[in-house]
C-alpha cells in the first residue's frame, strides 16, 4: 500500500528517506484505520529545515496584513471541511462529535487562529519600543528560523500542530512551522495540513510555510529540534517525550517550550463544603470526567481537611462518579497509563476510594477512579503522589490541620493551574492566606471557586507554570498574543537610519492603530 | 589569616563550610593582593539557599516602595562609598580610576539601581493583563526562589554580581539575590555588598535579601544553579564556563540568562571607505581598544571589499593601532586567552597584520593586533574564526564580492552586535540591502554607522542576541525594565475574589500611572 504523503517544500510527495511506518487505531473498536504513514528519516527532515530556511527568506517580503489573510483563510477552510474533520477526527480520538469535536474544539480553533490575524495585522504584539533621546528603537520579530511543532493526544485541533496554538502563534509572528502530527490522530493532522496549505497557496505565502511529517525515529527527532537552522519548538505532551527533546534543544541552545504534565490541585476549604457541598461534588466530577480526564488542566489532586464532611463529601463524589458512564481513552496506552499511576499512588499510602479497573469493552476504557491518602502520607512522598494519570484517576488528600495543608501546598510541583474553593462569607479567609501565598508560587493559573478546565483564549490567560508544569514560568502556551513571544526575537536597532527601519519603527505608526511604547509612554500615536 | 567573611542570612560570617581558598590578583603587577577568601562548600551554599527562601516569603509584606527606597539608599551608598571602591577596583582589574571607574562606570552603576527603583515604583514592568469579560487577570511577578548572579571580570561595578543590571533587575522583580564574586575582583565585590547589605537593613528589607559567596568547586556550583529551591540565574563570562552552568540549570528546569560570547562584526562598505577613511579607522581603533578591548562588544571582526581602499585602511588601522600603548589586560588569563584565539585564526588561514605578541613587563600585557583572512578561507572555517579573542585583536575578512560578503554575514554565529557603515549619500544602499536581512536575525542589535562598544540603559537596548552569544533569543541584560523580564514567572488570577487580587490587578489602578493593558488598550486609568 502507498504510505501517506508528507507535505514538504510546498508539495505532497511520498517520503523519500523511509524509516519505517506506522498506522493509527480507533481508540472504541482498537481496529487499526486503514492509512499508513511514513516514519522520517534525517534526509527528508533535514530537507524540510532547508525549505522552511527559504520560506525564512522569502517571508521578509510579506506583509503583518498577508500573514492575517493566511490565517482567516486557513481558519474558513477548515469551517468548510468540518464535517469531514469531525469524522475523521471522532474516529482517530473517539471523541463527541457533538457538542464536543465539532461545536466546542474546532470552532475554538478557527477563532484562534482568527485571534492570531488580528495580532498579526494589529501588531502591537511585536511591543515596539521606541526612545528618541537615544534614537535606539526595539522590537520582537521571527526567529530566522522555522518552528517545530509537536501536538498532544488531547485536542485533535485547538493544539494541533498544523492548526492549534502554538502553529497559529508562530505563524502570526511571522516564522514557518513544521509540523509534526501526533501519531494517534495523523489523517485529522493532513487534513489540516491541506487546510493550511491550500490557504498558502490562496494567499501567496511562501510555498514551505507549512509542512508536515508524521514521525520519525527518536534520534532524528532529537536532531530536529537542536538543529542549527530551527528557530524554536512548541511541544505539548508527555513529560518522558518533553524531557528528551528538552535536553537535545537546550544542548543546541535551541529554545524549546513544553506544556508536559500537570495536576492541578484543588484545594477544598472547610467552609465552603459546610455551604454546598453537594454542588460541588458534581462540579467536581463534571471537571474531572471531561474529555475522559485527558485534559492538561483535569483536576487530579483534592486537598481536603480531614473530617466529617470531607469525608461525606468524598461518598458523594464516588456515587457521582460511579453514576457516570466509563469513557474511552485516547488509545491503548491510556489504561496501562492510568493503572501504573495507581500502582505507584497506591505503592507511597493511597487507597482506593471507587473504580481502580480497566474495563473490558470495545474500546480502551478505565473506570472512574477515585483514590484518597493522608497528608502525611503525601507529604512523605510528595513527587510519588503527583504522578500524573491521565485520564479519570483524582487523588483527594486528608490534611490533619490548616498547616498540614499549607505544607503540602508548599510540596506541590510546578502545575498548570491551582484553584481554591472557600465558603462565600469569607469564614475560610484566614485559611486562605495561609495557603495562597504557597500555592500563588507554584502554579501558572491561579483559581478561585471555580474549575481549572475552561482555558479561555485571551490576553490575560496563562496556560503555563514553573517546571516541571513547562519548560519557563515566563510563557503561555495559550492567549494571543502572550502567545506569540514564545517565537520571536528581540530585535535591537541602534542609530538605524530611519527609511531602513521596519515599519513598526518609523516615527509613523504604520497602522494608525498599534501601541508602541514611545520614551516610557504607551501610545497608538507618531513620534 | 582569617578568611575574608561571607555574607550569609543576614550576617557577615567565616565560612563554615571551607573547600580551599585563593587569593585575587593586581594585574598591573602580577603580585597577590592581602585578602583571602573561601571557597564555599555545599552545607553553606545550601543554607544560603534556605536564608533565601525565608526571604522569599518575608518578601510577600513588602512593597514595591520599599524595593525602590533600598535600591535607591544602595546607590547612595555606593557613591558615598565612591573613592573606596575606585580605590579597590583599580588595584583588582587596572582598569583606570578617572574617567573609566569612578567617572563612567561607577555613575552607571548607580544610574541603573535608581532606574530600576522607579521601574519597581512604577510598576509597569509587571505587564498587568486584565480581561473584564472573563475576570482573568495576570501580570508578572517574583520568581519564587532567589537568583543567583555570577559577574563578569570586565565591568566590576556595572555587571557586578551584587551591584550590577542583573542584580538591579532581580531584585527591582522582587527577588533576593545570592550573589557570586567574579574572583578576579573579590574585595570590590566585598564592598558593593557591604554598601547593599547597610541599605538592606536601613530601608527594613528581608536580612537574606543578599547575600555573597566568592568561589565554589565546579560541582557545588552546577548544584547551585538546579538547586530546586532557586528561582533562576543571570550570568556574564565565558563561553566554557556558561555552558557548563547552563547544562546544569537546564537539566534542572531552572531558567539561566547567560551572556557569554561575541564578536560583534562590523560590515564596512566601499562608499564609506571613499568618503572618510581616516576618521573611520580612528573610530573604529578607538572602539577596538576601549577597556583594552574587553567589552563584551568588542569589534572583533570587520569585513571589508577587498580591494585597494581596504587596503589602504588597512594601513591606517595598524599604523593607529600600533601607535596606541598596549594596556593592561585583567588577569593572567588575559595574554593566554587572546593567544590562544590568534593561533586558532592562523590556523585557519589568518595572517598577521601588526601586533600578535605578550608584552613583557610588570603587568598583563599583549600587543594590540590586527589580523586579516580572505572571505574563502573565513568560509570554510566560520566557527574556528569566530573564536573570541577577550582583548585588542581584530580579524579584518576581506570579501571578494558583494554576494561572498552576504555569504559571510550568512555565516556568523548568534552575537550581540552587528554593525553596518554605509556612505552617506546611498551609494551603499544596495549592498546594505543585501546583507542587512541575513544579519539582522544573529544579531541583538544591529547599528548603522556606529561602534557597538556604548551600550545605552533605554528601554529599547537589547543586550542579548541569539545563540550563543547568549542562551535565549528574547531577552536582554541591560535596558530596564525589559531586563527584569528574566528574572519573573506569569502569575495569572482567574476569577480570583477583587479583595484577595494584587493591587496591580484590581480595578483602581494602584498608583494612578502605571500602565496596564486593559481589555486590549495599554491604560493608566482603572478598570
Amino acid at each position: 500500500m502507498t504510505l501517506q504523503p508528507i507535505l514538504i517544500d510546498g508539495a505532497w510527495e511520498q517520503a523519500r528517506a523511509v524509516d519505517g511506518s506506522f498506522y493509527a487505531m480507533n481508540p472504541a473498536t482498537k481496529a487499526a484505520l486503514p492509512f499508513e504513514y511514513p516514519v522520517l528519516g534525517l534526509a527528508d527532515v533535514e530537507r524540510m529545515i532547508g525549505a522552511a530556511q527559504q520560506a525564512v527568506t522569502e517571508l521578509r517580503a510579506i506583509s503583518p496584513e498577508q500573514i492575517a489573510q493566511f490565517l482567516e483563510t486557513f481558519a474558513d477552510n477548515i469551517e468548510a471541511r468540518k464535517d469531514e474533520l469531525v469524522e475523521m477526527a471522532q474516529q482517530e480520538t473517539a471523541l463527541g462529535k457533538e457538542p464536543r469535536l465539532g461545536s466546542v474544539e474546532l470552532p475554538r480553533t478557527s477563532n484562534q487562529l482568527r485571534q492570531a490575524a488580528t495580532a498579526a495585522r494589529d501588531r502591537s504584539w511585536c511591543m515596539a519600543t521606541i526612545d528618541t533621546a537615544s534614537n535606539i528603537r526595539a522590537k520582537f520579530g521571527p526567529l530566522g528560523g522555522p518552528v517545530v511543532v509537536f501536538g498532544p493526544n488531547n485536542f485533535p485541533y485547538a493544539f494541533n500542530s498544523a492548526a492549534g496554538g502554538d502553529f497559529a502563534a508562530a505563524i502570526a509572528a511571522g516564522n514557518p512551522v513544521i509540523a509534526k502530527a501526533n501519531t494517534s490522530h495523523p489523517q485529522t493532522t493532513k487534513l489540516l495540513a491541506e487546510a493550511a496549505f491550500d490557504a498558502v497557496q490562496a494567499t501567496g505565502m511562501p510555498k514551505a510555510m507549512v509542512q508536515l511529517l508524521y514521525r520519525t525515529k527518536p534520534d532524528v527527532g532529537l536532531k530536529l529540534v537542536s538543529h542549527p537552522q530551527i528557530g524554536a519548538t512548541g511541544f505539548t505532551g508527555s513529560k518522558n517525550a518533553g524531557l528528551k527533546l528538552k535536553a537535545a534543544a537546550d544542548a543546541g541552545g535551541k529554545p524549546i517550550y513544553l506544556e508536559m504534565s500537570s495536576v492541578n490541585p484543588i484545594f477544598v476549604l472547610p467552609g465552603v463544603l459546610a455551604e454546598r457541598s453537594q454542588a460541588l461534588a458534581e462540579e467536581l466530577v463534571a471537571s474531572c470526567t471531561l474529555g475522559t480526564g485527558q485534559f492538561c488542566t483535569n483536576p487530579g489532586v483534592v486537598v481536603l481537611m480531614d473530617d466529617a464532611a470531607s469525608q461525606e463529601f468524598t461518598q458523594k463524589l464516588a456515587e457521582i462518579m460511579a453514576a457516570k458512564p466509563n469513557g474511552t481513552l485516547l488509545g491503548a496506552g491510556g489504561p496501562d497509563g492510568i493503572a501504573h499511576a495507581l500502582k505507584v499512588w497506591q505503592e507511597h499510602g493511597a487507597e482506593l476510594v471507587v473504580g481502580g479497573k480497566p474495563v473490558d469493552g470495545p474500546g480502551y476504557s478505565f473506570s472512574n477512579t477515585l483514590m484518597r491518602v493522608s497528608g502525611a502520607d503525601f507529604l512523605a512522598n510528595p513527587e510519588a503522589l503527583q504522578e500524573e494519570a491521565f485520564g479519570v484517576a483524582t487523588l483527594l488528600i486528608f490534611a490533619e490541620s490548616a498547616e498540614q495543608m499549607r505544607q503540602i501546598a508548599g510540596s506541590i510541583e510546578g502545575q498548570l493551574t491551582g484553584c481554591l474553593y472557600t465558603n462565600s462569607q469569607g469564614l475560610d479567609d484566614e485559611m486562605y492566606d495561609l495557603i495562597e501565598p504557597v500555592l500563588r508560587q507554584r502554579v501558572g493559573r491561579l483559581l478561585n471557586d471555580k474549575m481549572p478546565t475552561g482555558v479561555a483564549v485571551v490576553p490575560s490567560m496563562n496556560h503555563g507554570g514553573p517546571y516541571p508544569a513547562t519548560g519557563h514560568p515566563g510563557f503561555t502556551a495559550v492567549g494571543i498574543p502572550a502567545s506569540m513571544l514564545r517565537f520571536a526575537a528581540l530585535h535591537c536597532y541602534d542609530n538605524v537610519r530611519p527609511h531602513r527601519l521596519p515599519a513598526e519603527l518609523q516615527d509613523k505608526n504604520p497602522t494608525g492603530s498599534m501601541w508602541r511604547l514611545i520614551d516610557q509612554v504607551w501610545t497608538q500615536g507618531d513620534v
